[in-house]
Formats: C-alpha cells, structure tokens, sequence
C-alpha cells in the first residue's frame, strides 16, 4: 500500500496545489459551517481523484478531514489548513460521514476493518453513514456493507438506526475529479443515498441510485468492461481501416454517424490526431491508466466466472491489457492500446 | 442466389405494396423527367432493400428500369408500370447509371462479369457510372472498379472518358431504406461521387466519401465490425450486471451518462423491454439479421487475414455469431445475441 500511495504522491501534490488556489484562503472555507446534516466529512485516500475530490468537498464548505498513508501529501493538506489524521479509525471517531478512494477492494477491506482502521474491530460506530467510492469487486462491497450494519452506532443506544455503508464508484476520471463532474453511481439503502445525495453532488453533477447493496460496484465493472470491449473493437476497427487504406479521421465520421458511434469514437478517439485534448493526441499521457483497465477487467472477469456466465470479449479484453501491461505500457492511458496492441500508424 | 433471392421475394412484396401506396399514380413519376443528368437508372437487386431504394427513386422521378432474377417480384414492379428488363446486360443497355444491392461479392461480381452480365463480357459500355451498394469485401470492389475502368463507353471513340465504378455501401437498415435515410459511404472516384451525390440522397439523407476506389466497402465492414463487438460488449456487460442484480435499465442510464454509451446501449439497446420500437422489443423480429452479421464479420476477418491485422475482437465475434446462426437465429436480429448467446433474462 505504501508504494502505491507513494506513487501517487507525485501526482497529487500539483492536484492539491491548483485546489489551493482556487479556493483560496481555504482556512476560511474550512472553518465555515457545511450546508449539509453532514457536518463533518473524512475522506480517507488522497491520491489523484481522492484529492480532487476533497478539495470540492472543501470549496462547498464541508469540513473535512482526511487520511492518507502517504506523509508528504498528508503534510500538503495540513499545509492548507487541512485537518488531517493519524489513522482511518481517527477519522471515524471525528466525522459524521466517511468517504473512502482507494485503488483496489484489499485496501478498503484493510481500511475498514484492519488495526486502527474505520471500524477498530469493534461493534461501535461514530459516522453513521460509510461511503466507498473505490472501484471494488462487488463482493466485497456486499461483505463490508454487511459488517458495517452489524455495528451500532456509538452513544446512540437506544436509536434503532444502524450504520449504513453506500458503494459508491464514480465515472469520469481526473478531469472530472478536478471539475466536480462525476457521476457517482450508487448501492445500498435508497434512504441512505437521498441523504448523500447533497454531499455527493458537491463532487459530481450527477447521481445514478442502481439499487441494493453492491450495485453502485457492479455498475461501474460492467460499465468499465463495456467501455473497454468498445475501446478494442474501436480500435480494431480504426487499424484494419487504415490498413485498408482509409484514414482514421474519415472512418471516425462515418463511425459517429452511424452504428459504430461510441464514446470510444466520438468523445475519446484512440488515432493520434483525429480529436483535439484526449490522450491519443499528447502520447497517451493522463486519462485512465492501461492497469486501472486491467484491474476493473479482472473484477468483471472474477465476477463473471463466480455467477457462471460465458463473457469471452471480457476475458480477451483482459488479457489483452495484461499483455499491454507486461509490455510495459501500464501507465499509459487505455486507448494506447491502438498503437501498442494494433500497432496502427498514425495519420 | 434464386433461393436468396426467393427468399427476400415475400419480404419485398410488402414493400413494394407500400411503395406503389405512397407514391401512386407511378405510373406518371416514372415517365417524368428526372431532375438528374442521370436520365435513366438501372436498378438490379429487389430485396428488402434494393425494393425500397427504388421506391424512393421513384419518388423522386428518376426514370428506373429494373432486374431481379425474382420473376414474382419483378412482375410486382412491372404491374405498377416500373420498366423490367430480362437481364443485367439489359439493363445496362437502357441506362445511363446503374445501380446494384445485391446479398454478396459473389453476386456482385456474377451480375458485373457474368452471361448476360453488365458488361456482357465485352469492352464496351453505355452506362459510364456503376455504383454498387452491396455490402462486399473490399477486395472484390477493387477488381471490379479495375474491369469497368478498363471498359470504353458506346459510340464514344474519341471522349476520354472511361466509366467508373462507385462502391457505396449504406447503413440504416431497412426502415432507413423506406424512409430514404440512408448514409451511403462512397469510394472511387472523388469526380463520380460528385456528380452521383444527387442521385444517392433521393435514397438517403447523408454521403460520406471515403477516399479512393474500394474505401466504401472498406467503411462498411470496420464499421459493422465496430457495431458488432459494442453490441457484444453491451450484451456482456448488461448479462453479468443482471445476474449481478441490477436492472438492464438502470445499468443501460448508467452505461449511456457514461463511457459505455454507444449506439447498442442508446439507440438499439438488446434486451427485451428497455427501448421501444426496436428488434429485442418485438422478439428480435426484423432489424439487421445475425446471418448478415456473420457474413459481414466474415468479411472483416478475411480482410484483417489478407493485410496480417491481429485483430482478435473480431474474429471471436465472427465465432459468436456463426455459433447463433447454427444454433437456428440466423434470421432474428443481431441483438438477439444478448438472449440467444448470453441467456440474458428479461427484465
């Protein structure tokens, strides 16, 4: 965990200087009281969408604490005026809500339950309401959600209410992180997620309630997934085109005015040079990491053999980012996968 | 090809019917002067579309001459005054431009170069324009092109000139060929797309040129090969969210505020009861049949073989959609994939 969130560090800090400066002095917005019943937020896991998001939380005036096993993004925060905290548990203990970003379900399930963590291995909760907004395995957001509602909420003996945990997964990437454009797709108790839904939106414009327990999480794995397969065919598509002899920049128009019109075409172009601003055109750079793609493809592909459902495209699709991946190419943006995979020639 | 042709014979009546309907008297349209320099169009292949495309050449008072090897339903064409000729050659004798939508390459070429064909075997031609809207390997659409170019147009000796050949494919599916909405992607000469623009948007709404000789063809078979493995993204991704326990509903508001929106999430969403008014509403009855599917993913696949593209997305979608054909869905639409491959449940 620790080389991961270091490797994030990096990334973050530049998100956390630009949040300062745009909600300057943030002091003042720190200290000023949250519009919403939740007075208290922590957010636990600053790297590059989890910082993004505090400083949202913190221009709409939340009072927010934060975590991060990282000292040097930590001490960035603190820098700010941020109150920040030792453990995930200290966080529970001073917050009335819980947001958790964290890269992968091992760290939330260590987050939430290991020593010092958010529930302190105890029965006895202060926030009422946990939300995970990692991209997890739906599993185990059912386990955790399950754990947490086991636990009573601390000083309120007689109060028949029960902690609640939200799965939470979000779509839009950094950018939308930084812009406060996300779209939060949500699991768990639907009076639970009206409650949120204010809090949510202070980093979102838009909410998705997808049902019970886990569906926030199963949302987001096969939305994940059907952007991928989309990316691969797209791609294939573009390289086979060109091999053929027609450009890229002409079959990208005849795709989008037809049945092949995708995000993967119109908004997100894998060909250098057809779209302006997407990372096919600065060299794969930013965007969503070729690894984050192959993580969420396990997550589908596990979850696919666990209910016994034939998915082929999905399993090609991640092994096809795991030889990406391998290749080296892990932290370039997923559409990198036209040049490195297909290996098709730029325009 | 008669039992093709057969085949499409029941289909075309109705249309036909719907035609004579919505034009009536054609018998006047027929015999007026068409707007075009194309005083008289040859029309080859009466199917579902090519019946339809016709229809609207009528409308749109072009002088049409047409041939099918279907006697029923060139008799239907002819007892509402449309002129019907015995053969292609036939055809090309009484046209300036000729149009064909046949269900093949191999139909393609047997009308071009056939007994009887076209070209009659010979050099010389009367029409100068072929344009063929058949959905065909690339490579059959530059062999062609190359045969016509090398032919000399009739009692012409001394114009420069050569005919051309056209390849323009469409995309828009029957309904679009009724309504005259077709997108016609168009490669050969930018000079002849030029000058036969008029004439394709009296069948469609939208042409896309696509560069040199056999970039239509080529157009079409990425793009289906793109539809395709989305649709068999989709199909995935909306099975595993519902044995996960989300609605395909819900998931399919997810996927289209997101980065899976596509065309087979937004507009031609596969499972029964989501969207209105398309196949998996109505049984998966109508729309683009798995057959064509197949064979257009075949055609993708033989192309990616010839140029040596890894292009492994589209070669297991060609084996899905083989694998639906054999197991007796060849004539339900292609989204049918969804119930008939995946075991997806309805809603």
């Amino acid at each position: 965990m620790a080389n991961c969130s270091r490797a994030r560090s990096l990334l973050s800090l530049m998100a956390i200087r630009s949040g300062a400066s745009a909600s300057s002095p943030l002091r003042q917005f720190c200290s000023s009281a949250a519009l919403s019943k939740f007075g208290n937020v922590g957010f636990i896991g600053l790297g590059m969408m989890g910082s993004r998001m505090v400083n949202n939380l913190i221009k709409a005036r939340y009072r927010v604490a934060v975590h991060d096993i990282n000292y040097d993004v930590m001490k960035m925060f603190a820098d700010r005026g941020v109150p920040t905290r030792e453990t995930p548990f200290e966080i529970a203990e001073s917050s009335d809500v819980v947001i958790t970003m964290l890269p992968s379900s091992s760290h939330v399930f260590d987050v939430y339950t290991g020593k010092n963590g958010l529930l302190h291995g105890g029965n006895f909760l202060r926030p009422w309401l946990l939300i995970d907004s990692s991209t997890i395995d739906p599993q185990t957001s059912r386990k955790l959600s399950a754990i947490v509602s086991n636990c009573t909420l601390k000083g309120k003996k007689d109060d028949q209410r029960s902690p609640v945990m939200l799965d939470a997964p979000v779509s839009g990437g950094v950018l939308a992180a930084e812009c406060g454009t996300l779209t939060f797709m949500v699991g768990g108790l639907e009076e639970a997620y009206l409650e949120a839904k204010q809090l949510l939106l202070s980093m979102g414009k838009n909410t998705i309630y997808c049902g019970g327990t886990a569906n926030g999480s199963a949302a987001k794995i096969c939305n994940n997934l059907a952007m991928a397969v989309s990316m691969l065919g797209v791609s294939e598509a573009l390289a086979l085109g060109q091999s053929l002899g027609i450009t890229a920049s002409t079959l990208t128009r005849v795709f989008n005015s037809s049945s092949a019109r995708c995000w993967s075409s119109d908004t997100y172009n894998p060909v250098p040079g057809v779209m302006d601003c997407v990372p096919s055109s600065r060299n794969y750079e930013g965007g969503f990491a070729s690894k984050l793609m192959a993580k969420d493809l396990s997550l589908a592909a596990a979850s696919a053999k666990e209910v016994d459902l034939k998915c082929p495209l999905t399993f090609q699709a991640q092994e096809i980012y795991l030889e990406l991946c391998k290749e080296g190419h892990e932290a370039k943006d997923f559409s990198s996968v036209f040049r490195h995979y297909y290996g098709g020639s730029d325009e």
